[in-house]
């Protein structure tokens, strides 16, 4: 691995690990992305690439002196799954996730893949002692506080014991990355009362009730998404990533449809235009790229999933999502919580 | 059970049979929500509960004469779930489905707990022949034609043959209530490609795909139940209903977000004026209640479950619903698909 620059970051902080490779709109964005993280939000990047390409593209930005390179000729395609980690083990992300492991970076952040970068992670980082199965935990934009879901999508096939894992998975995210002391968890379901739901939800709501550490507060249901009845809610995977993506596309739905009413009018047209800014500035906080994407919890070491979609503002804020869990040990805050399960609650 | 007042539906045309005492706001909307039903509408309704309330109600709309009563002392209570229904055999609901199984009725409607009538209605009217488990579809306010989902809450834990009976009972269902003489079939999983999702959805992917009269058209997202990638989404029970509830949460979110930020200052609250006629048909039109509700698809009649806050108008289409269901020969339509699956393809 080449370093193409030096390393321009403050001696004692280590930088964020950035696949420059992965998302739609590689290498561009992510670079810019970079630059903005770098410049706007003090938070050192390393790109993680094709040295040339990466080269010229931080050059367009006058960047070249600030943002280091290290060289990765593989990359992982936007529709390349799990199995694509195994096969290309020189891929950007498998060489930003060499660079956390060795001590070389604080974090990794990819707008590639979902699927490959989960694959990538366990299989370079593997999962922290204790925890069973890594997951991804994703912020909502819920007021006044944001609501934290996971599991988003790592694992489709859950067991009852995963969820309490995915509880303290969620509680060390919210106290470190949203400063919630104490934050309240929730169980995803069908209905308020306990008992209600599918077998898996309903064993993992007595294994919940009984489990120190966690302030259970028993089942939510998919409109309590955004209500914040609960800080962290936990459910399967599978559940989790229907209920996020039913989310986004939704409120995108809503919006959609309120700017065509808006605009089907010369005199609600109007109206739109004195709303302009405001509306502008309610969609900013909604999208789903500006809480700066998933996290992937429970492994040896930060990794931030931004979406496949991620521009460059998206890009700064996962860099700087993925510094401040760096930053505030989320691994090892994870570590104490896990080995403070009672070994009869353990699955793993 | 007597009858208070005399029938006024045209000869020939049975009623629907109304719970007047299902609902959060029973039975004052629920009345109205009859009397509109028949007045504008021109559907014929018989209520069913508490005769001297009812008549009561009734008498304040000057429609003594035009609405039936049939008595039944007892309710369900918001609050009570699927056992109830075996506690209380001459619930209003109860007497609603016997009505409907004796033939003095052409369809029955309940704004009552969901669980409840689920219950009550498998037990009073059965599972329709070949039907092993009834499902709950509902219709998504997708453009230019509504999507359905199904099953949104009936089945917690299901099996592959499950999803595939769904995909049938929707068929059957867009083809009577909204007209689609082909309906596009998807299965809603965490990923577009075969073989994306947890194991009941693998292999109810593969069921599908090779079940014949099911236009199936591959996996869906969360985000594509707004999109109109398919005309009719089946799932699981559980994934159903966290589904819609989240997609009626997050619209009400976007909404609420939306109105609060036009009326944040005087200019935007100007422009919101203006806009004010228009915002508020987009509102009714995304409003949960103005389809009429979920339908209970697969038993020996046709059950439509209002949402429970249903105020007049939402009954109203509730019932208009059932009518048309009915009408259609929906279950008669089921009967006749459920007998065409191949004997392989069956589960019961």
């Amino acid at each position: 691995m080449d370093r193409v620059a030096p390393d321009p970051a403050p001696v004692g902080t280590l930088p964020v690990a950035l696949d420059a490779m992965g998302g739609d709109n590689a290498p561009g964005e992510i670079v810019a992305g970079a630059v903005q993280a770098v410049r706007e939000r003090g938070v050192p990047v390393v790109l993680v690439g094709q040295p040339r390409l990466l080269y010229e593209t931080l050059a367009a930005h006058d960047a070249t002196s600030e943002i280091p390179i290290v060289r990765a000729e593989e990359a992982l395609s936007m529709d390349e799954g799990a199995l694509a980690s195994l096969r290309r083990p020189r891929s950007s992300i498998a060489v930003a996730c060499h660079l956390l492991k060795r001590g070389d970076a604080s974090a990794v952040v990819s707008a590639g893949s979902t699927a490959g970068v989960v694959a990538t992670g366990k299989l370079r980082l593997r999962g922290q002692q204790g925890v069973g199965r890594p997951a991804i935990a994703v912020t909502l934009p819920t007021l006044p506080t944001p609501t934290v879901l996971l599991d988003a999508g790592a694992n489709a096939d859950a067991k009852p014991e995963m969820l309490v894992q995915f509880a303290h998975l969620g509680v060390a995210f919210a106290q470190v990355a949203l400063d919630l002391p104490r934050p309240r968890v929730g169980l995803l379901t069908i209905g308020s009362e306990a008992g209600k739901g599918n077998k898996l939800v309903k064993r993992a709501h007595e294994l919940l009730s009984a489990t120190p550490g966690v302030d259970f507060v028993g089942n939510v249901e998919g409109h309590d998404l955004l209500t914040g009845r609960a800080d962290i809610v936990v459910t399967d995977g599978f559940t989790g990533n229907v209920a996020l993506k039913t989310l986004e596309g939704s409120i995108k739905y809503a919006f959609g449809q309120f700017r065509e009413t808006i605009d089907e009018s010369a005199v609600a047209r109007l109206g739109g235009v004195l709303q302009r800014p405001r509306l502008r500035r309610l969609y900013r906080r909604l999208d789903p790229e500006a809480t700066g994407g998933a996290v992937l919890l429970g492994l040896n070491g930060t990794v931030v999933i931004a979406h496949g979609s991620s521009r460059a503002a998206g890009i700064a804020s996962a860099c700087e999502l993925a510094a401040r869990l760096a930053a505030g040990e989320i691994v090892t805050h994870i570590g104490e919580r896990i080995a403070s399960i009672p070994r009869s609650h353990r699955l793993w």
